[in-house]
């Protein structure tokens, strides 16, 4: 089965040919033969979405495809995933069967499913979203799990491929104050992106808020195949040091699941990370900002940076409709035709 | 007008002309000349929906168009349905308005409307559908009401003419335990729909959950008219005895509405009801399970049976897709070609 | 930038050149050479929509673009508006970014954005609406702000051109009571429309319901430089003497803004101002009932006149959908071709 579901597992050649078909597909807007004409796709959402609602929609509209959205709980069951439970209680339907249906009726399935914040380890299990593949019989997207944000990653790859020309570059992820935890799958899925393009990595962050070590692991493994190189540290005063991308994220620290108070209270300890200009001086001259957004102006990153010349924020968004539809394509398994820009020929008019 | 309300009153030529246009209809998929291009479909859901709203809305898309979906209280007024009221309550609209409006902007209406499970008899009026079918100046089609889903009875019909090939076989309707009362839509569709198709049909359920006298008479009246028959009990060991096919659902008793407790009690002295192997194997071998979903294992049907190589859920469900093409074509009049895999003559291709 | 924001800005060429359009768009049914084939548009609604969204999507569809509809807090993340503030509180994304991420999407966006009722003078400077329109890099089309509803006073407009032949007339905007308080968006849009038509337009209403003097002041300037009128007054009993069309409308005084139990008491106290049989006989005869939808029977308006047959409410209804394709195809900058009766040039075809 043709599914997305994680960075970390997808191999070398369709993490490039993915990217490659992004920019490809990047003028597509849905006139003339369609590449996805009659294909039918559905979004799962279990959480909220702006950005990835709105582009996995627009890249159907664009191919040609149709695509149907669905949130359980609102106007639509709650959704079991555990096995071997009796179901009395508030789900009504299992995602065995709610899945087993939607594999008749399209040919893909994209599910966002969060992180639950309770037990990390869980968490590193993707309860939800492995459940969801082990039922479907189609393929699977993954628009953000629990550990892992593939369109993300592949976005803000795709993003700094343009904004550098390919260039080999020293990206800082760096961790930013918020009024709560949140999911790591954006700082995972960064990394893995970073690494697997060979670039020099840095995550930097508290202590309290080091990522989970299989996940580093990896990252090292894939940025050392690929000539890159990740490292970490906890140094705030130098961590844009010599940066080409300061990648500002918030997450949460697995620690301090289920302690409020103890979070709080580390919060606001932590006000200082903060991206504001001075973390901007201090890297690279014309060193760009990036964050997957939505962003807490004052939190996370002060205005001035958010809206500077130099602030990528909305090709990273832009980015995301290239990419989606270069996995629309891939998980079908539509061919894609050389980029809008080279005429095509009569007979690639109909592969995408 | 054209609506589609209810199985019990369409006429007989009706009810085999859908189900022969669902299977000339299912390979259609939103490619070439589109029988319903330019047509605007809207799905009023008053309740939640995972099938039927994805499978109304691919329907369209596969046959040229377009579909609204909106739902009542989830960024949509709530609507008043009753005549004759001062409107200084909760609704900010009445479905007179509400539908006469909708019927300004789209050619055909999906509603759904669930019991209100307080007065069986109110139930039994239809008082929500009627409403809105009597306001309307385009089609309405039921996507289930208070007593009756003609798409689901549609779909269980197909799925047993495909099964057995169109042979008149011994059905059995058999209620199961829940958490709470349902409505009867489903067992009085399923019923009225296996009646038509002059299936022996059973119904086997505690006596405090027997159907309305009136669903009864009417289905017993279809069941002679097509050569079938339609029968009632309350043995459970016996119940699955011959069965063809054991079609599993819930149901609420009406004499308990509006008794928490009570209905608690009962359903709890009623969980043998429970669809398992042995009921499986008290039927004729390879006897189909069959139900509608959503399901809840271990309470309705244990997983055995749910994933066993007989059960038909799945078909189920993608027939709901066949067949609502064939009510979408039907209620705007649109003539449906010669199935997919016979060569259309050029003329005919723009039917449906 | 091609907004649409507000019917009183808009320049006199682009107000006609929108009805006009309007009525050359009419037939256009998603079938043929379509004149917004490739355009995606968003709807960003922070507030229950019907008529709206379905006329805003339907229209897209008709025209042959694509709709992404969104909904803060219902699947998506709350938006904060102001500038200059930290973002600690319940909003996660700013409308900056929401917006300027929007705008790389689809090709204008749709926004629905009430008013707060809370502050008469700050709803007149239309906070969120003009956050949004200053944010965007794209058209930004108001789909009801707190003090203007372009499309309905548009709607409205060429409800009554239809009916008069574009004679002038006499329209009374006649105050109705309600169970809370509304904003004025819909009053104030019917005011400007009429007033531009260079009708002779009447607002009554109780004194503490006048509209804001700047309103009124703009009004008659458009009337003036229509060859129309504007008066006010609060006789109910000579409210609808002379009158060609009745558009009633609640809204609520700025006065009591804040105290409910005042407000409560003072629409108790203004049940007479409900439009009836008697209210309809003192205008003229077969003079035309109009009213923007949703409407509160019983309390806003007789069941006996809005079902009159000289009624105009689906009209309107029906007239948003033509209306909501002008706007549409303008703010992209789509010539608009001949009516859909006259034989269209083979290459006009590709305009709308």
């Amino acid at each position: 089965m043709n599914h997305l579901l994680s960075l970390r597992d997808i191999d070398t050649s369709t993490w490039h040919a993915l990217l490659e078909d992004a920019e490809r597909l990047q003028g597509r807007r849905g006139i003339g033969p369609l590449p996805l004409a009659g294909r039918r796709f559905g979004m799962l959402m279990m959480n909220p979405s702006l950005r990835t609602r709105t582009s996995f929609e627009i890249a159907c509209y664009d191919l040609g495809a149709h695509c149907v959205s669905l949130q359980p709980g609102a106007g639509l069951w709650d959704l079991e995933t555990r096995d071997d439970v009796v179901m009395d209680g508030g789900a009504a339907e299992h995602v065995r069967e709610a899945v087993g249906v939607l594999g008749r009726m399209v040919d893909a399935l994209g599910v966002r499913a969060f992180a639950g914040l309770v037990d990390a380890q869980a968490d590193l299990r993707e309860p939800v979203l492995t459940a969801i593949a082990r039922a479907s019989s189609v393929p699977i997207l993954n628009l953000e799990s629990a550990v892992d944000h593939p369109h993300q990653g592949l976005a803000d790859a795709l993003t700094v491929r343009r904004r550098f020309g390919g260039r080999r570059v020293r990206v800082v992820i760096r961790w930013a104050p918020h009024v709560k935890p949140l999911p790591m799958a954006v700082p995972n899925a960064a990394l893995y992106a970073f690494a697997r393009e060979g670039h020099d990595v840095v995550v930097a962050r508290p202590p309290e808020c080091a990522l989970d070590e299989s996940v580093m692991a990896s990252a090292s493994e894939l940025a050392r195949a690929a000539g890159g190189t990740v490292t970490t540290h906890d140094d705030l005063e130098r961590s844009t040091e010599g940066a080409h991308v300061v990648y500002a994220k918030s997450w949460g620290s697995a620690g301090l699941y289920g302690e409020p108070d103890a979070n709080s209270a580390f919060l606001a300890d932590h006000r200082s990370w903060i991206v504001d200009a001075a973390a901007m001086a201090a890297a690279r001259p014309d060193a760009a900002f990036m964050h997957c957004l939505p962003v807490r102006r004052g939190l996370v990153v002060t205005p001035d940076v958010l809206e500077s010349p130099t602030s990528l924020i909305f090709e990273q968004a832009a980015a995301r409709l290239d990419v989606q539809k270069a996995t629309l394509c891939h998980v079908v398994g539509a061919a894609v035709a050389p980029a809008a820009g080279a005429a095509p020929q009569a007979s690639e008019e109909t592969t995408c």
